[in-house]
């Protein structure tokens, strides 16, 4: 497995130049992070993902996790990472400042889970799960509960899950059956779980389960889901762990991947009852559950943005020193030099460069829709965050596989043999179209709820932002702005008018608009990403036109945007008419037809 | 795993109607086979696959091949099902009929090797490796290396393994270094060679290897190699196996997928060198190789429509049966009824007919080829296959990783499961881009030496062929045929545009073309692909007319072709970009700025 090295001045290009972290730092009830700050911050998260997270990522796949006599035993070195890293204050990065959190922005936060997951993904998987505990518990818990889970989840002392799949209730999450009884002040919980990642480990003394659960006079469907929270060992009066609760992993999923990462199959009260608190209301569990889900879905986005940095690194260190053939003096080449792998290569970059970008940006109108002194502006963001949302999710996880599928492929024979680490990657990554709502199931969200609760209000804000930036394309008299500039207008205008078919399509024929949604997902995530590079290539520009900074590496940037345009921004049309005319197509085949 | 079930009615449609095996089965020179009799051979193969091959698909994923003592052991069942396997006669279906092979044509071979490969891929390469060994003894062994080896490995007494690729002579297979010396009218091989399929096992008593070494008065790189068949045991007078040979496994690598295949790391002559025969002329191995590579890469082609298949049918057998959600009257729904399901359906179907189009059509040019009376034609049919090899092999591997994905895709978390089976499929299928030769070298070969030795020739014949097509489409007055139509124009205008254009730059600037490669390719796949699904549309719609045959079936054939041209065919513009103007980008980055 090749090690990880932290992209820094990527990083510190996308953070200072192209999202903006200097806005949020002015944001008040945020701590204030300058760029010297953050990049001391980096510097600290990219020595620890390189010393102890990265070299584990290998082990934690080849060794996975057991569950032995009821006891779920992470890889080697896991126990001692976590420590490390609780020890650290990684835990409490992002976390409320009252409840032992650094209240550091979302922006930055995630800028170390873009090191975190391309360390050691099923690492960091824990973390994120811990992260959007404490996102939900913030939001909908007590103040006890706040001050007994918050507190400890922030420290690390304590992990969180989140238990909501049922074997029968999938995507369908309104026909989950996991009952819960009141019993006094508290409620017995019973039923089973599956899929629940880090659902039970060694890293920690307690684990925090936020089960979905439906009350004894519950409505069917939806509207009859509840919240608890459960943990593992029930606290006693100090907060201490206490009481095992009625709750077992009974078993782990053998899975394609991220072995390290514990799945499993969870039984809730098989005895007298899991004990749970209720958390925010009766029957309204499921809108607490997507506090955890949204934040969850950004994360997951982060994951495919993490994977895709470390295969993009194995890659390019690969083609740099795997030699074939010769130049014409006779010197051998290394494979970098080929033009259908300098092709490659660059296909990885520039679609990681547009992930890494819409990634950052969501995370600043996360920070923006919390924190900003302007409830308009806060509105805004708030919007922006549940548009981008999804397109973050569903576009950043398939660039995952896309971007580790094309390391295996620069690898040749080698990418096929485990030990070199790229079909990890690979495997890794392909959970991530998967979880926390499948990428299909993103798609939807983005046509039905996105565009059709606000009537396309926010998209179409989107698109004429975009439009305006043409504006500043226009000045410059540079041949590549230009190129970039004409695609991103072509690729912008597929946008424009697909969006107008599917608004159409909500109202007259939904079931078309469904049909249309994948490829019209993608087709925003691709416009997006254009508008990024474009926008980083006009950066670039300036700072070459300038000499300011390290004109290599805008140059770098700059051929990087126009890839990107030429090879990349095409697809929209591509898209659109799939979302269009292809989508027709989808009702002309009947179930029994396949 | 689910189960295999031969796609009888579908094979029948693409071998009688779209490509004609009619034809073929009137050149001399091959066993006539009507089709008749092509569905009672297809109706054996699909038992022998469903109930033999496909039950050890998954058992061999779990056991893999393991080296013991020296001894390479297979999967349970494998040793069994080989020799029932050849018992049947299935290793000489495709034969020459003086060594006892069964003479069918490669059109019939190769669908019999859709329905291998579909059952068991990692069973089905080993026949597939000793086809092409046996198309390579018959083209340049001498007639007692034909009595000798050809017979044994069409009664399936003997296995074949091409042993070409050594750690530092991958794609550059010119750098090789094993070494041949004269001993008599025999050589000593020397040398190490990686990578090797089914290099060692325990189904035979002998296995055959074609090795690729250097003579000592070799010129160096890829004039100097010469070409050896090594057998694993010596042949007695009576062509019995005797004295073992000086060849051994070393090592067996640990792989993504296709486990049950041993993936040998073999030694040979560590002793006093192994001994060989020289096939086809001292230095002149690699020309006859490449008749063994050519036979394997359309043979990998044909392993990315079976995988893709069996993809297929797992997909749409999972879809019908999961439940999630409800219609409005409260009764569950199969997955399959929702819209995003049907599209991924779709997706799959229609590239998987596009697929198989295109890999029987290949096999008809090889039986024209070698069989037709008139020279004009074999010649044509020829360049042909030059021509579509690459396509075949690139443009349906491709279509296996992606077809497979979606497969996971539609199992939500169940596909990451690795009981689901679904995995597998992923996992097996990601070697198919890699092996014999990358995609990338396929993309270089069409460029460099398909377009490039004949300026354009066989694909502007071809471009022409798809054009007069336009003139049948044309006499439709069906609103389907009329917008696949318009689709196939646009996308077959950008196939003949960049074809154009790459043929000057192989002119002006070859690493532009060189860079502009694996987006051609794509494009010529996608745009071929478009042109059989048209031809299919319009036999559909005119069996739907006349009311003759399965009209649920063709009905569905037209709408899967419409889904093609609106959703699959549009890529071609973006395709063809990424030919030109992202070519030319590449060159922008240099090897270190990266």
């Amino acid at each position: 497995m090749s090690e990880y090295r932290l992209p820094h001045e990527e990083i510190r290009f996308v953070l200072e130049e192209l999202i903006g972290l200097k806005e949020v730092a002015k944001l008040p009830g945020l701590t204030s992070v300058t760029i010297e700050d953050a990049s001391a911050i980096l510097d600290q998260a990219g020595r620890f993902a390189s010393e102890t997270l990265a070299p584990l990522n290998q082990i934690g796949d080849h060794e996975g996790a057991a569950l032995e006599n009821g006891i779920v035993r992470t890889a080697s070195g896991f126990a001692e990472a976590y420590k490390a890293y609780s020890e650290a204050g990684w835990c409490a990065s992002a976390g409320d400042p009252s409840y032992g959190g650094q209240g550091l922005p979302r922006l930055i936060n995630t800028a170390l889970f873009d090191v975190w997951n391309a360390a050691n993904l099923a690492f960091a998987l824990c973390n994120t799960l811990t992260d959007s505990a404490t996102a939900l518990l913030s939001q909908h818990g007590t103040d006890e509960q706040r001050n007994l889970y918050l507190t400890r989840l922030l420290s690390g002392e304590w992990t969180g899950a989140m238990a909501m799949t049922e074997p029968q209730a999938g995507s369908d999450v309104g026909a989950l059956s996991c009952s819960a009884q009141p019993d006094g002040d508290t409620y017995r919980v019973k039923g089973q779980k599956i899929f629940i990642s880090w659902g039970d480990h060694d890293l920690t003394n307690n684990i925090v389960y936020l089960v979905l659960a439906r009350l004894p006079d519950a409505p069917s469907g939806s509207k009859g889901i509840s919240l608890f929270v459960v943990p593992k060992f029930v606290p006693d009066k100090n907060g201490n762990p206490s009481a095992r609760n009625d709750v077992a992993c009974i078993a782990l999923e053998n899975k394609l991947g991220i072995h390290a990462s514990p799945t499993c199959i969870m039984e809730f009260g098989a005895n007298e009852g899991a004990l749970g608190w209720l958390i925010g209301g009766p029957h309204r569990g499921l809108a607490a559950m997507f506090t955890m889900m949204n934040s969850a879905r950004l994360a997951i986005g982060h994951e495919g943005l993490g994977i895709a940095e470390r295969a993009y690194q194995q890659a390019k260190t690969y083609a740099a020193e795997r030699l074939q053939g010769h130049d014409r003096d006779g010197k051998p080449l290394a494979i970098i030099n080929f033009p259908d792998v300098r092709r490659m290569l660059l296909s990885m970059k520039a679609r990681l460069e547009a992930m890494r970008a819409l990634c950052y940006d969501a995370a600043l109108s996360v920070d923006f829709a919390a924190h900003h002194p302007e409830e308009a502006t806060r509105v805004l963001h708030d919007d922006r965050v549940a548009l981008l949302t999804p397109i973050v999710k569903a576009w950043c996880t398939d660039g995952a596989v896309e971007v580790t599928s094309t390391n295996i492929q620069i690898h040749g024979g080698a990418g096929y043999i485990e030990e070199t680490g790229a079909a990890q990657l690979f495997r890794d990554a392909r959970i991530t179209p998967i979880y926390e709502g499948t990428n299909g199931i993103q798609a939807l969200d983005l046509v039905r709820r996105k565009l059709g609760s606000d009537d396309g209000l926010a998209m179409n804000a989107l698109i004429e932002e975009m439009r305006q930036f043409d504006g500043a394309l226009s000045t410059s008299d540079d041949g590549a702005i230009a190129a970039i500039r004409g695609r991103f207008a072509e690729a912008r205008a597929a946008l424009a008018r697909t969006t107008h078919q599917l608004l159409n399509d909500l109202r007259n024929d939904p079931d078309r608009a469904e049909a249309a949604a994948t490829p019209y997902l993608e087709l925003a995530g691709t416009v997006l990403g254009g508008y990024y590079m474009a926008r980083s290539a006009l950066i670039a520009k300036e700072n070459i036109s300038m000499k300011t900074g390290n004109t290599k590496f805008y140059q770098a940037k700059l051929a990087t945007a126009l890839f990107y345009a030429e090879s990349i921004l095409p697809k929209s049309t591509a898209l659109a008419r799939a979302a269009t005319g292809g989508a027709d197509t989808v009702s002309y085949m009947a179930p029994e037809d396949f």
